[in-house]
């Protein structure tokens, strides 16, 4: 029997599953701490062991540990970088080692969260049956997995990146300072600061509202959802305008890779779900080069568990 | 000794080269007929002959001709159709059956004339020492070929496409109606469509003159290098223009991709060369998410031969 356990380490949440031989197994969820990294790297911890008992393993039997991160990815270093959204990894973090050695030892190997997420789609949820397909993961921020001829790309560690596909040179401000970017409209993050924006230019809004009545430190995907359900315009405005950059910038990848299917998943897609993917595709299709051979666009089949299945599959390639 | 010809049919001409076991045979460039799919035909199979004859042989014992077309290409069926650029090609035709027995039953294959351009650079240009490699033709329209882990990309037939990458959602009309795409600006006929809208609107530019002067029926890539050259206004800003939406186009290709370089070809990148790269790459650097690992970006080296080896090649691979 060979047991991994995956790891989604997110900007606002952190995820764990075991993969049992072929098999899902249960693991934890905890919030992102926002104390710096030996707290994240606490967080990990706690999520592993967690994962390890509902599996029945004691840690030390793990065949090993994978973590999907946002950012740039030195897998041979094990080493974080270009990670805004998670708290404390505004410089590079050595995650691998200190991960390894907060556990005991045990073998630890990253990849970006978006890939992992996308090779938990592919290889055990809604891609499995196209070649040639895009996994676009809207959450905190918004990133990309592209598996071309059946294959996750990597490019030199920064392949996917669908979040940094300019919708719009003169529109709103990105995480990173720049401007204009999908991730700029469509990530929860920036959502967050343009509704406080919003909200201080004198625009009124339930989400805040919501969110201290969720007792939510964020604008979370539940606390968007709701105020949608409840008919607030600046949630259906934001959500809109989301959207819409998708559109486009799927739109242009399409017409880049002529691919089969796109995946919509994070935190924002999962929770919207299919009437979020059908807005999607109205939006993108008019902008198709070949509107009458488009892709197949899908929500996931895994949910908020791609990434941490995805992290327990790469662990199995590399170690088991 | 086998011997194949390829065909560049291009919106404004239309060039042939042989290929002579693995060395380039050179063939014949002439204008491509504005009189209809007739003319267009008659214009290839004159081309066709002079390269066999530079080439020494009998039309009859050629392997095959390859033809690169501008559009979406059923290679199976020899169709090519979404053609806008080429005069006659509005609808789709069957360009490949009408060559094959215009030339006497000589066998025939096509593919998308960007993707045998980079075909060309790929195996016998730029592109060689590369696995991941763009090529951005920046030509009457702008057209892209992508090779991911050494091998050329079709997709469903439409891969490759970065000139209908979305620059501003906001920004001029592109030439399928759509607005806003890397085409809009960067593509020839549309910088010419906008320097006419421009005189119409009283700006002064000596394009037009020297356009005449030198009996050219359209603003084609020299009569633009040349007034810049002369320090025209219009020019150098409707060039600048092309920069600004390559760089946003490519910077965002980079992101998703990964890439290790990006060949610059096509009639105005051949013809503006080094210093239109270097101004590009001044555009994409800042837009980069990882800004210090940044694709080579370089001219081509067959320049307006591209596309013409790459369709020989494609033959010499189809019928060979």
């Amino acid at each position: 029997m060979t047991v991994t356990v995956g790891v989604d380490l997110g900007g606002t949440k952190i995820q764990s599953a075991g993969l049992v031989d072929a098999a899902v197994s249960p693991g934890e969820r905890i919030l992102t701490p926002h104390t710096g990294v030996d707290d994240v790297v606490a967080g990990i911890v706690t999520v592993v062991h967690a994962a390890a008992d509902k599996a029945g393993i004691a840690l030390g039997r793990l065949a090993g540990v994978g973590v999907g991160s946002p950012g740039h990815i030195d897998a041979d270093h094990g080493i974080v970088s270009h990670s805004p959204n998670v708290p404390g990894f505004a410089e590079p973090v050595d995650l691998g080692p200190r991960l390894s050695a907060a556990l005991g030892g045990v073998a630890v190997t990253l990849d970006n969260d978006v890939r992992v997420a996308m090779l938990g789609e592919h290889r055990m949820g809604a891609g499995r049956p196209y070649r040639n397909v895009m996994g676009v993961f809207v959450g905190t921020g918004v990133g990309g997995g592209l598996v071309l001829d059946g294959t996750l790309r990597t490019g030199r560690g920064s392949a996917g990146e669908i979040g940094h596909t300019m919708v719009d040179p003169h529109g709103r401000m990105c995480s990173d300072g720049r401007r204009g970017h999908l991730e700029a409209y469509a990530g929860r993050g920036r959502i967050e600061a343009h509704a406080r924006q919003l909200v201080e230019h004198g625009h009124h809004t339930k989400l805040f509202k919501i969110m201290k009545k969720k007792g939510k430190p964020r604008l979370t995907s539940s606390v968007i959802a709701k105020a949608m359900a409840e008919h607030d315009h600046m949630a259906n405005r934001l959500v809109d305008d989301a959207v819409w950059a998708l559109g486009i910038a799927l739109a242009s990848a399409q017409n880049l890779l002529d691919l089969e299917a796109i995946v919509i998943g994070g935190g924002l897609g999962d929770r919207l779900g299919q009437p979020f993917v059908e807005a999607i595709v109205a939006e993108m299709t008019p902008r198709l080069l070949v509107p009458d051979q488009p892709p197949t666009v899908i929500t996931t089949e895994l949910g908020d568990l791609s990434g941490a299945v995805g992290a327990a599959l790469l662990a199995a390639d590399t170690f088991a």
